[in-house]
């Protein structure tokens, strides 16, 4: 094509074709998608803006951006045991880029058929380059983060700290050779949503949340949120090999506050643990659960640890 | 507060009390909002993007933007003849601002008030001023875009062109008297969602939209999604009193091809007509619906009248 595409060719040419799946009554290309909900069960919801310069470089692969954009949504869901229906894209572009766009909507449109959820709608924008995806998902058993009690004992899903270890080599601040380039990679914009394990654990768990910020300040949520305390020994937590290899002896401080690895965070009392035990998952028991406000403390070979910081700030 | 508020703070402090009303299970503050969807017909949704210094000034009244933004939202609602049940804000800004927070918080949430829509989740980031909204609703009985036949009556819902006049006033680029000034505010900023209008003529109506980009664009849309044409007839266009005011002998222009009225232009077969006029509404039969794919064609007191532009594109 000769020209530079205009709104309506953008949506019809690209993204137009996914608007299909259970549920979707009309897709994209009226006022308003029309959606049919499941007969029982709950609606969950999330959104999340992504922002060139913030939360990717304004470089970066398209699909690579797509991809994160869609699984950090997801992620969300999956936090909260519901397994995605339906989501909407809200894209704000310098200019209208076909090449770009491609690239960008066969990332997303592979990330959205790999996990099962439909494009119904969204926006179009001339701007600063941002993506703000919204996902719909349905649960039958949710997972919240207001649930836990003292006692409870407090466990991840797997290894941390590879996304915040790869954030140098993504911006550019670290060279390294190709295939741990291709790791950081793969850390960064493929974070794994956990639906898996939310499901197995959904009957047990009482409370969970995905670690976005950084496991300290998550854990600080659900703290929060439940009216507990909790006491993290770090010597139990699983430092990812891309952590190590990256950050060397700071691996462990990434891991303990990195966000960006997706990983769940959730506690299970302490009557359910022989059950959760009997479920074989590759997780990892870190700390428990306590009573007051005293919010998070960690402790590393019997000693207490200072962080030097507790989380990603937005602002 | 002597310091900057962070991510938690801004949605706690503004936002975190709107999370109630029918169908909120669990509010702002998870991973998920978690909504229970009424038992019998469709979810309606729909996403708007605004940017700053392209859909408002910067400088605007931060309550204006909010209302804004969320009124052409409901809009969309509005035009599907779904009632608003819950909403979403990915609000983008350039710094943690207190007070421009406080007001826009204000705007926002009186309008959901006012509206009957709940506040049930969202995203803050830093970046250039950006607000995405995404709107859920609910109907019994939808007005799409593609049920339009020959032969069927084209109406809207009332005068058009105030705010593609009220444009160059809101921009600083026209200097007007303050009760001029004020009337182009409450046009540009403050746009009806025709809630009691859609649900009137739902049953009577072949196809339905708000006019967002420009009557004559908008309703190329119905003809394309539709497979008809149409024969407007601009002699009976209702044009705003504010556009005769602002806009002189370019009013009828304005009104044709301006956005941002968010009336609704919609069709109703011819059977239906008496019933329709029975109603007694306050709207205006402007064309009728042809056959072919000619799209619309405007007449002028018997002449083809020839537009020079058929409304606002995003690129």
């Amino acid at each position: 094509m000769g020209t530079a595409p205009g709104e309506f060719e953008i949506i019809r040419d690209y993204f137009a074709s996914a608007a299909q799946g259970e549920g979707v009554v009309l897709g994209i290309g009226d006022d308003c998608a029309l959606l049919q909900a499941p007969a029982s069960g709950q609606l969950a919801t999330s959104m999340d803006t992504l922002v060139a310069g913030r939360h990717f470089p304004e470089d970066a692969d398209p699909a690579a951006i797509a991809a994160r954009a869609l699984r950090v949504n997801l992620s969300d869901l999956a936090a909260m045991n519901a397994r995605p229906l339906w989501f909407t894209l809200a894209l704000t572009l310098p200019r209208s880029d076909a090449q770009w766009l491609r690239q960008f909507a066969d990332g997303l449109l592979q990330t959205a058929a790999q996990f099962g959820v439909s494009l119904v709608g969204g926006d179009t924008t001339a701007g600063p380059l941002s993506i703000t995806l919204q996902v719909i998902g349905h649960t039958e058993m949710p997972l919240r983060r207001d649930g836990a009690s003292p006692g409870d004992h407090v466990y991840i899903s797997g290894p941390l700290g590879a996304a915040a270890a790869a954030l140098p080599v993504i911006l550019g601040e670290q060279r390294v050779d190709p295939e741990t380039q291709r790791q950081a990679e793969a850390a960064y914009f493929f974070p794994e949503p956990q639906f898996a394990l939310a499901s197995a654990i959904s009957e047990l768990a009482s409370s969970a949340l995905d670690i976005s910020d950084g496991l300290l300040a998550d854990l600080g949520h659900i703290c929060v949120s439940s009216g507990v305390s909790a006491d993290v020994y770090l010597e139990q937590l699983a430092v990812a090999p891309l952590a190590q290899a990256l950050a060397g002896k700071e691996a462990l401080e990434r891991a303990a506050t990195g966000g960006d690895d997706y990983q769940l965070c959730f506690t299970v009392p302490q009557q359910q643990v022989a059950k959760l035990n009997k479920l074989d998952l590759e997780i990892f028991a870190i700390g428990i659960l306590t009573e007051g406000d005293a919010g998070v403390r960690c402790w590393h070979n019997g000693n207490p640890w200072q962080v030097s910081s507790t989380g990603y700030k937005h602002f």
